[in-house]
């Protein structure tokens, strides 16, 4: 028998845990207003002070806010955006940029190191996608399928602790420098470094995939400033 | 006159932020108990409400937890930190190092683009402290100043986002993997790596300060594991 070092946890850390996957998963969608009180008091099954403390909690933590008379709103979909927005210093393009350079590097190196044949296959499939999208000047479907490719590249590193983090700098990229996925629809091009990427962790070289990986982002970078 | 788009700070929020400093700065210290109910009241000069609602949303973000019938405590000195500890998956230490070793390399990158020769001789200062910890056999002297050393060597990136999201990483890696440490007292050295990555950085040369973090990290998570 093993001895827990923590107390159970309380009703409402139980609360604030679901809430926040109803946020992951986009049950509750970024700028969506999340239900009334009374309709969390029923669908939660506990009392109002606790949906109060929960609800309260995630406002602090950047992930909902409330608007005055309307009701609380969902700001951001990672809890570390939701820090980074609600406790970081103010941050420049540059610094996410470096951040979101190093992780996404890391992660497909590590992903060069260990992944599956079925996971390269997949790779190449949102790699396709993103370049047909180009090709039929399809802008909408390009943003997303340029969205799924990367978060399909971190997701290939098999670590869930730098597929969080990377999701919460993306976010606060995408609300704060939208620019960035104009580079690609300017040039009507799917940048070459992605399919580079692509091939390196194909081939196993963990040194290529982050080279490939710095490449085009200093590009994208470029564009963002 | 510019119109904010945010509504001003409710008081629970300043409250929170100024909570949030004691902690960073350590006047609230990891382990320590925080002042009682009736003290913080005083001391804030707000409502038992306020203060209330605060110190939940930090237990929430992971960095108080409470102790039945023995007050508040401190459990993490950074908000990432608590977020990791309270809310992602369990972490292994390769996760762990994966993050840090994108972290510390790209901010040895960052440094050696634009380290001033001050900061290049305020790291050759950290260096020679450890190397004369480890010389002189101080092994509570070397810890410190190696941690001191890594700390320096990130804020020589000057990318205050990367030093927040480091010094998460680093508390956990501390908190969860002590071992580490212990790599370079049983060989009586100070990694070889740390002058590397300092002389790259006084050399302006990016490509080189990434390899040399990447060399001594491989060794340390070798140890670690």
């Amino acid at each position: 028998m093993t001895h827990s070092i923590s107390p159970p946890p309380r009703t409402s850390e139980l609360v604030v845990d679901r809430m926040r996957s109803l946020i992951a998963d986009g049950t509750w969608a970024v700028g969506g207003r999340i239900p009334a009180e009374p309709e969390l008091v029923a669908e939660f099954g506990v009392g109002r002070n606790t949906i109060r403390e929960a609800v309260r909690a995630l406002e602090h933590a950047g992930m909902l806010v409330p608007r005055r008379g309307d009701g609380t709103y969902v700001r951001s979909r990672s809890a570390l955006a939701g820090m980074i927005e609600r406790c970081a210093p103010p941050t420049e393009a540059r610094q996410l940029f470096e951040v979101r350079r190093a992780l996404e590097g890391e992660a497909a190196a590590a992903a060069a190191e260990r992944a599956s044949a079925d996971v390269v296959d997949g790779l190449r499939e949102l790699l396709v996608a993103a370049e047909r999208a180009i090709e039929a000047d399809d802008l909408d479907g390009y943003g997303r399928a340029d969205i799924a490719f990367h978060a399909g590249l971190v997701a290939a590193s098999d670590n869930p602790l730098l597929i969080e983090l990377y999701g919460g700098i993306s976010e606060v990229i995408a609300r704060g420098h939208p620019a960035v996925l104009a580079l690609s629809l300017d040039r009507r091009e799917h940048p070459r470094g992605h399919r580079d990427v692509v091939e390196a962790i194909a081939a196993h070289d963990p040194h290529r995939a982050r080279a490939a990986v710095q490449d085009y982002l200093d590009d994208a970078e470029q564009v963002a400033r």
